[in-house]
């Protein structure tokens, strides 16, 4: 049965969670009306903040997000949570699991919040969750949090949708070398030394501040990560790390940065859509017989494999 | 500088291992002659048997690979053997290796060996394999051994290049579960417990044959993937191997199982290169202006992001 997108798109524009998780499924899955609902989005798309909260398990990011959301809406910002778990085998909304993990803002109108797990989904998470973003940005919200879990290349990419990148440690988990392999010091605009309150936060924020080459000249106007220390669970620094994402969105605003990483993330958007949607058209010719008489020819010795696939490109672009 | 792409096939087909390695370097590359020599190969492929060879770090890989290599050459056959690391960060030739790991096999002229890493590589080991065997078979080799090193998507795709999987177990490693776990289960055509003298042999062949079900009755005619034990250091079992290896490749060939696996096989490759030429052009075109212009309009909420994406393929495909 068909949606009335343009109905559902002014609910989400009110508010109303139902509209905006009814938007959501459909823009996660390949439902006939995505474009509809792509389209109608575009024009309401472009206002949210979007923030990216990766790091290994066990560092505190729930917690450090719901204290986020906390400090977000003392100032009166509408936020949207968007967990991410590549590895989860559940796809949708998991209800439960988001009223548990974040439960003081499960009944608060100005908190949208959204599991979404894409493990064996098409495209993965570079494919449903810049969707996701945007409904949540159409909806209305000022501030999007991005949580992924663990450290991959997955949460790289996802890390690289964001506006502004969070990267999470806790001191004593051997954190500094597991993000230096995953490449994650690279992505970071605000680092966060989370359960600043164990012993060896100061050894983790010195250790990240020496890898991070902190302490090194920089060209000035250059972007300088800070490392913020927090307890989450009591809130503590919560006001800081805040500060310093408006910093840096601040910096990002000025030069121009915002604007070029917003562009740099569409177009990959664009990229990874468009050869998914090519790479389908091949997987379709399976279905038909051109691909299957190419291999028999192959087989035969009559074509090689390179030929073949200038036939099969050739095919499907009309040269 | 060009290649005379002809006097080195017919160079390879002389046996001259030289013309051999310069060939698979050039369709390792992104040569310019590629299609030249991918051309020149075709009516020479169709004749090599290639086997598959798999398994955990440890369990005997090299030694068992050998051991065939000597069965082989004792049955008067020519060999080829692609040793392939996707792990290792050294592509092309690692000579000294190959020299190293199958010294026995050095001076043999029916022997060629050759180890490939491709971490990296466009396309990965999909991409590059299957044009090396290529031209290991135009170069006469009978029999193809393709070892590949650890437990993964990559080496399961190359497993799915061969036309009989050979997965190799040992006591005592916790396979059974890593192996089901890697869906290896699932591709073997013949199963080899190596260092069989060792304590729990019979129970990983035992365990083995339970998780593959070889208990349970088959419809008449199915292939039942044969376990044997070897200890490939002592050449023990090593004959049983090859003659359960001609076993396979006689029930392939009688049911035109063989035929159909080239088939298929040739058509996943053809699709791997035809989808990397696709993400190609459109990588190419972050070189011109048209992606920038779509990701400006996207930005500025004028277009969304699968409107984007459809103009894109039209403009590849001159729809």
């Amino acid at each position: 049965m068909a949606v009335d997108v343009p109905g559902l798109v002014e609910q989400a524009r009110q508010g109303k969670p139902r509209a905006v998780a009814r938007l959501i499924s459909l823009v996660e899955g390949a439902s006939p009306q995505l474009r509809e609902v792509m389209a109608a989005l575009a024009p309401l798309t472009g206002n949210a903040y979007v923030v990216g909260l990766t790091g290994s398990p066990g560092v505190g990011k729930s917690t450090s997000t719901s204290a986020l959301v906390t400090a977000y809406r003392k100032a009166g910002r509408r936020v949207g949570v968007l967990a991410v778990d590549p590895s989860s085998p559940f796809s949708g909304g998991a209800l439960l699991g988001d009223r548990v993990r974040m439960s003081e803002h499960a009944s608060d109108p100005g908190v949208y919040i959204r599991s979404m797990a894409t493990r064996g989904h098409l495209g993965g998470l570079a494919w449903s969750a810049p969707q996701a973003i945007r409904v949540l940005d159409a909806a209305g919200c000022d501030v999007v949090l991005v949580e992924t879990v663990g450290v991959g290349q997955s949460e790289v990419e996802i890390a690289s949708q964001a506006d502004t990148s969070v990267v999470l440690l806790a001191p004593g988990m051997g954190d500094g070398i597991q993000a230096a392999k995953a490449g994650i010091l690279e992505i970071g605009d605000v680092y966060v030394v989370n359960k600043a309150d164990r012993d060896g936060a100061d050894a983790t924020a010195r250790e990240l501040n020496h890898m991070l080459g902190l302490g090194e000249a920089r060209r000035p106007g250059d972007w300088r990560p800070p490392i913020v220390k927090t307890v989450a669970a009591r809130g503590e620094g919560v006001d800081e790390v805040l500060e310093a994402l408006e910093k840096h969105r601040a910096w990002m605003d000025e030069r121009g940065v915002l604007a070029e990483r917003r562009r740099a993330r569409a177009a990959r958007e664009v990229e990874t859509i468009a050869v998914t949607a090519l790479r389908e058209r091949i997987g379709d010719l399976h279905g038909d017989r051109r691909l299957g008489a190419l291999a028999e020819r192959i087989v035969a010795g009559t074509l090689d494999p390179y030929a073949a696939a200038d036939e099969l490109v050739a095919g499907l672009t009309g040269e």
